[in-house]
């Protein structure tokens, strides 16, 4: 019987190509075959992180995700876990590729799911957008006893007031069309003098403006709001 | 006028020296000057991560911390940074090297604060302990809506039912002899099945166990709890 290969979820990080890890970079470097998701039109944000360490003669499966987000995922990643199994089936290793962390809010769960219990898997860990977007503001984000909450803003305008109200220090994701109801809260709130906000942090798009200079129907997924803890240590 | 060097923040990671990123290799190997925390007995935990990285005609400098929990901390940073601002004025880069992610809970916040508005500055993020631990128990963490909170042991009883009571998913740090307490509340709240225990995370002396063997007065400061998100995605 053929020794099963491994399977790698692999932390891509944030969108600079410098922020794999030294680990990362050696695994994507020496597998036979890579994995990673795609959109219906063949973009793939973490590919194209990627894309100076990926040889030539390395066998690639993109994981077509749908476009229309009312679609559900989960066939998609059943077809892409199937298609992955038959290489770990034949002895080879397959590295999924994964922006910032694949365990939080990770595409790469979904295979985990659905393979870790048959093949041998190793997961490393990568960079997150969340906590790299402190650094490239510049912004200490969390001192001694503070709790630091990471808050996607698709919650409810309740449930978003509750958790910033009891955070010491937040970080909101996933803004895109959420973000005029995320201001709205933060003002009621008396955070707005408080936040940063950040596009697309570590890539080569990075933009850092003030809050209140974000015109709210620009806004892309890959932004977030930053709350530091008021404390000075 | 001589050319001001350059301070950099450098995530080290959280233990396993292959976790740097190659932004941070590339930098530590390559400044002259290099800054860390030490205990009064001279142990360094974040120095014998980089220790493999670390060549013999770089310059260090230790910051060396009070062992007394009860003493301040910032004398001790006040003469980290003078000594540190030597160098930046004479020219030579120095990077402050930190364990997991400078910006969150990060010794580096307070070099940060006392010379990032005299001199040009850069933070490179880090793989924090925190998320890597995830990655280290193989336990998918946060889904689509659910918030993330990352909680210090050290608060008191009160203030950590509340937070654990809100948050869909936790990462409770600092444990050390806070531990008794923080099982007592888990258990209090109906968390306890779902809590996973680790030990200095990817670390050689990582160590995995039920956290109902866990013996509570022999728990390390870097130990922590993690309850995963109980969605399914």
């Amino acid at each position: 019987m053929t020794k099963l290969g491994k399977l790698y979820g692999l932390g891509i990080g944030p969108g600079d190509p410098e922020l794999l890890t030294l680990k990362a970079h050696r695994i994507l470097t020496t597998v036979p075959v890579i994995a990673y998701p795609t959109s219906e039109n063949g973009n793939s944000l973490v590919r194209a992180i990627a894309a100076e360490f990926i040889r030539f003669d390395q066998i690639e499966i993109p994981i077509c995700l749908p476009f229309n987000i009312r679609e559900s995922s989960q066939p998609y990643y059943d077809k892409g876990a199937e298609q992955i199994a038959e290489y770990l089936e034949f002895g080879q290793d397959v590295a999924v590729l994964c922006e910032g962390e694949p365990m939080l809010y990770g595409s790469f769960m979904y295979i985990f799911q659905r393979l870790s219990g048959e093949f041998p898997t190793e997961v490393v860990p990568g960079i997150s957008s969340t906590l790299a977007s402190a650094a490239m503001l510049g912004v200490p984000l969390t001192y001694r006893n503070d709790v630091l909450s990471i808050i996607p803003a698709t919650l409810d305008e309740i449930k978003l007031r509750d958790r910033l109200t009891v955070a010491d220090a937040a970080i909101i994701i996933k803004l895109g069309r959420h973000f005029a109801k995320v201001c709205k809260i933060l003002d009621e709130l008396g955070l707005l003098h408080r936040a940063f906000y950040i596009e697309r942090a570590t890539q080569t798009e990075q933009r850092i403006i003030a809050i209140t200079e974000v015109e709210p129907l620009s806004v892309p997924y890959w932004s977030l709001v930053l709350i530091p803890s008021q404390s000075q240590g």
